[in-house]
């Protein structure tokens, strides 16, 4: 298959490209992509990236950032990052993608664990990432040419854990390796609108 | 209490306010709101409408729409609205107002079946719906002066099915009496970061 991984240089990315690189021709994007760049709060550059890269068999986002605050001091403003990077950025690769993409392949998004299990500081990324699991689950039963749409919610991961672990008092951190086998999971096996706990 | 209900005038916000009115103090705002008018897309708006209207004891949200296409005709600019209006204008309620609702008061927001029961077209609703429903519960957990804050996700109602009902085939509609309740649990309850499915 010919690959499309964003935010291929990330923990998370590294460790899904390592992990298919073997078996599929894997293009790498990120905003300083070794293969293509994306800027993913700009439907233009996204635009832009399936412009260049042309048709693929799956896209991988293993990127996207929100801002974390405490709700008090949680802002309109400050929310803006979750929405435009996180969950539109996302949204917008497959809205932007989906003519990209091969008859059979697959979109394959990220959320995260506070969603589910919150943690402080953490409502803003939560919003974004239960925006992307529920346009997941809705978008999949009309994708065009039997195309698939899975994400993957990462706990807190190892090689996080000590420049963010303060966060996840009491989290069982699991390794970005296991994490990347829920993406190939969803690039290579067959189901769809699914969220992938890997918790 | 003194409630303040934005949406009051709509099919489901009409009801809560019915339900309320005898033994509280209901402000009823909304795009022509008939004591305070309200553009949720506008933060300003939202902001000027908390000045006007002062402290409050719960805030209640029946009010919010989205575009319903179909994901291969659905675009980055045809999302906005659920963005700007259902996701981004709720989250902002809750930001912009959180030191207008007094000690121990509640916020209740409005998510939706489609989110958990994919409908066609339904996409961008649910995924408004499914960051509203994850903000809620992680803004739970640092809400400030013990306010609460809750969301209602009701089923297609009763009094919509000629108009929309198309668009649920099978579904069971439910009475918009019954889904009102629902808001009265979280404004005269005790619980906080629930979603409670009327389905």
């Amino acid at each position: 298959m010919r690959i499309l991984v964003v935010g291929a240089s990330g923990t998370i990315g590294q460790r899904i490209t390592e992990g298919i690189a073997s078996n599929h021709e894997v293009l790498r994007a990120g905003r300083n992509g070794a293969d293509v760049s994306v800027d993913l709060t700009s439907p233009k550059s996204i635009a832009g990236m399936y412009e260049k890269v042309g048709y693929v068999d799956a896209v991988v986002n293993a990127s996207g950032g929100a801002n974390f605050k405490a709700v008090p001091e949680l802002t309109p403003e400050l929310n803006e990052k979750g929405i435009e990077s996180k969950l539109k950025g996302q949204v917008n690769l497959v809205l932007l993608g989906q003519e990209y993409v091969n008859d059979g392949g697959s979109f394959t998004l990220t959320t995260g664990v506070m969603m589910d299990d919150p943690i402080p500081m953490g409502a803003s990324a939560a919003m974004a990432n239960g925006g992307v699991k529920a346009f997941v689950k809705a978008s999949s039963i009309e994708m065009p040419r039997g195309i698939r749409i899975n994400s993957v919610s990462p706990n807190i991961v190892k090689e996080s854990w000590e420049r963010i672990g303060h966060l996840f008092a009491g989290f069982n951190p699991v390794p970005a390796e296991r994490v990347a086998r829920a993406y190939i999971k969803s690039v290579e096996g067959a189901q769809t609108g699914q969220n992938y706990n890997v918790y």
